[in-house]
């Protein structure tokens, strides 16, 4: 896609701190960190949505995403390596690998809430037609 | 695992709102809900971490939350479904599935931090090595 910015780095139009390359995926190094070695791993093919990739290229990004999880850990001695996508950032398909630390200060989720008596399985009910 | 609470949900020990379940993997609506219809999707066989687990049960696991994410969106109306795996809560490796609305109140990120000069080369020089 010629306006994505991701597109962009793959095509080496922007230039980027990248960790990991094969003929289908790149990782890289977020510039703006939620921790020094956050990384975004993507598709070299582009895809604005995991919900609209392929079977195989989402199996094998995941799996791309586990080797380089451990490789993480061990570089920025996090406590452990968060793997996040939004939905809603940049409009081609990306993993993010936030290497986060017990003394961040950073929220590890968000608040929750709880179903009324018997709403849970209205809900499961109503996902379940629908796959 | 016996102590496990994602294998008692599993061997229907304790009780869930299941979702999908197939051979190798369920997913269940987790009872204390980011927002209703927040899933948890899980492999039946116990590993403790994403990082030590099977590519083959990885990448099935994520094509499965793929398909979920669809149907997640259309029954509750979210604006967008967030994909999480934390790392530090249960130690069953699990992928959560949260309906997002662009109204929720929730962040959809963390707060970003930047490398100094060269910092990121530096850093991703560092984890090119360690794969």
């Amino acid at each position: 896609m010629n306006d994505c910015v991701f597109c962009k780095i793959i095509r080496e139009e922007i230039p980027s701190a990248k960790i990991y390359e094969d003929a289908d995926v790149l990782a890289f190094l977020d510039i703006k960190p939620v921790n020094p070695g956050h990384t975004l791993l993507i598709p070299k093919a582009h895809f604005e949505k995991m919900t609209g990739t392929p079977d195989k290229v989402v199996g094998d990004l995941f799996i791309t995403a586990k080797k380089l999880m451990g490789a993480l850990k061990n570089v920025t001695a996090a406590d452990y390596v968060a793997l996040s996508v939004i939905g809603i950032d940049v409009p081609h398909f990306h993993i993010h690998l936030i290497p986060r630390y017990f003394n961040d200060g950073l929220a590890s989720f968000w608040p929750t809430k709880k179903y009324k008596e018997g709403e849970i399985f209205e809900m499961a009910k109503k996902i379940k037609q629908s796959l």
